[in-house]
């Protein structure tokens, strides 16, 4: 729907294995054809996004990558992104990024859908060594207008990070659902004692076991570290407890603001003004790739950029847009640190090419 | 403010060891008089209602208590019962209920009050059995008529299942924001990754540090037994993930998903007919209290009561009212196990004495 909006005149090919979700993407012009496999929507396709269970991603890939002719780009929206890279060969890593917008709803389906859901988001991309610039600097494009943030992250720091924000909350929500509804005293269940707020904590546990038991799997060992560190944690604030250590109970709970604080200052204190980077890269294969990643750890969020390719011998200008003074200065560190001089100048100062 | 939307004419006398949030509580006609301290407070009060963290409040009972002339009920909003309910001598206990609404908001003071904070907000009740049965029905009407449901419910059942549904949840959100507050792979921090849906879940974390700490502290052996229980289930989780247990995994999310359904249908189940129960009980002092407690622990809400006295040899009508044909039938199964039979009738059927 958010393709649609941005390009009225491009077709937007489906398949699904359900034929019910397939006929009313169609119905609500989220598809403009409906196809009879995976194969055929993507032949010839400028970019392929496929939408199913992380297990199922690698699979899909080397069928799209089968169509003819080829399509230009595929994508994904799987939540881990280590296993289906290393699951892909070197020639459909030269087709393909990862990607994980960080959006949804309680809804799932097409039913649900609605155009202004990546609206802000922050959209993770993993792109592969493999993958040429042209296709990255596409993929970062089309991301921006669908309205989210793109964010190039290395998969293996995706997938541990992921792990303790995303899954370990969706496995604490399962196990306090559990805990919760199995639990009575004398005939009381406290089930029936809850309010709001704890059906609010627990809004996400049970949800679409498929895709959930898929994620938790694949990326059993970063959320089985994140979940055995989280129980250790919870054992000493128990000690805490048993000790009566009221230092220690006030320090736990001290922390916690200290880091919410930060969480809820963050935003504000990105400062408004659009700055220009320009540096000139080499043409060497997966080198933007690496520097875009390399900007992305230091938690720099690209908000657009422009390849101007010059040739093979000089390489070319890598034209990039970032919010805020100290920003686009941390930038031009990260990328002299590589060995690539910059400039930089806010935006509006910026004279276009 | 509800107290005073409902009886404009009664005075809300107060007192805060907090001179400015006393001030500003006059200025928006939350107090009709300001005094010097508690006892002053109390002094000759139908009703005191003391707010402060928990560990004070039974040397606040016994202030009050002290006052001249003594005030009629005293009651608390604390988050733990047992402790409270244990500290006090058997005369305070005779002046004396527990009570905890189950309603509140991010924000605290009486900058934030408003009226409607109690409008169908479980309320528990915690009677002790000196409670005289006048005094029990008169907090019993108060708090219906403030908005709230009010239970009744024994103190140590209170207490852990608030343990599990109210102070673990706050207990995880500390951990998972320190967790992720200070969790960074590569350079790239945890926190900075985190969207909306990570905001929510810790949207208490660190929230009200002096209340907290002594909630924690006050209810540590139920909170212990739990969160010890919590930690165990998600090592446990954790086995079925590194043995890539897919059925353990799945089972695992099916049952979460089972009492999530069963939370979110259990306001859906509840019939919407009023039921009169009336019940003959002997005069006998702390009767009220259990009879009130047993229901309770049935779950079963009561929505009005009435208390017909006869004389100490008779003993009087107590009439109950709750919604539901099968609601009414479990009330009066309690009561009969109890050795009291009881008459139940549809309201609109009922003939008022």
């Amino acid at each position: 729907m958010a393709t649609r909006r941005e390009w009225p005149h491009v077709s937007v090919a489906g398949y699904d294995s359900d034929g019910l979700a397939l006929g009313l993407a169609k119905e609500r012009g989220v598809l403009t054809h409906l196809c009879a496999d995976a194969r055929e929507a993507a032949a010839g396709a400028d970019l392929v996004v496929i939408s199913t269970p992380v297990r199922s991603i690698s699979g899909l890939v080397q069928e799209c990558m089968a169509a003819e002719p080829s399509p230009r780009l595929i994508t994904d929206l799987g939540s881990t992104k280590t296993q289906v890279l290393r699951e892909l060969d070197s020639q459909s890593r030269s087709s393909f990024i990862g990607g994980h917008p960080m959006c949804g709803g309680e809804t799932a389906g097409v039913r649900y859908a609605r155009p202004n859901l990546f609206d802000g988001a922050t959209y993770f991309l993993c792109p592969p060594e493999e993958l040429p610039d042209e296709l990255f600097e596409f993929m970062h494009s089309f991301v921006s207008c669908l309205g989210a943030r793109p964010i190039t992250i290395e998969p293996e720091t995706h997938d541990r990070i992921m792990a303790l924000i995303s899954h370990v909350p969706h496995v604490l929500a399962n196990v306090m659902m559990s805990e919760v509804g199995s639990f009575e005293h004398r005939g009381r269940r406290a089930l029936y004692c809850t309010g709001p707020s704890f059906r609010e904590l627990t809004r996400v546990a049970g949800a679409n076991p498929t895709m959930w038991r898929e994620i938790f799997l694949e990326n059993r060992e970063a959320l089985v570290e994140s979940l055995r560190t989280v129980a250790t944690n919870i054992h000493m604030f128990c000690d805490d407890l048993e000790r009566e250590d009221e230092l220690g109970v006030a320090g736990a709970i001290a922390k916690a603001a200290a880091y919410r604080q930060e969480l809820l200052h963050k935003g504000d204190l990105e400062p408004a003004a659009l700055y220009q980077i320009t540096v000139r890269i080499p043409d060497e294969p997966g080198l933007l790739s690496r520097v875009m990643t390399a900007l992305g750890d230091a938690n720099i969020n690209i908000e657009d950029l422009t390849l101007h390719h010059y040739s093979r011998k000089v390489g070319g200008d890598l034209v990039l847009y970032v919010t805020g003074e100290g920003t686009a200065a941390t930038a031009g560190a990260v990328l002299e640190t590589m060995g690539f001089p910059t400039v930089s100048v806010p935006a509006e100062q910026a004279v276009d090419r």
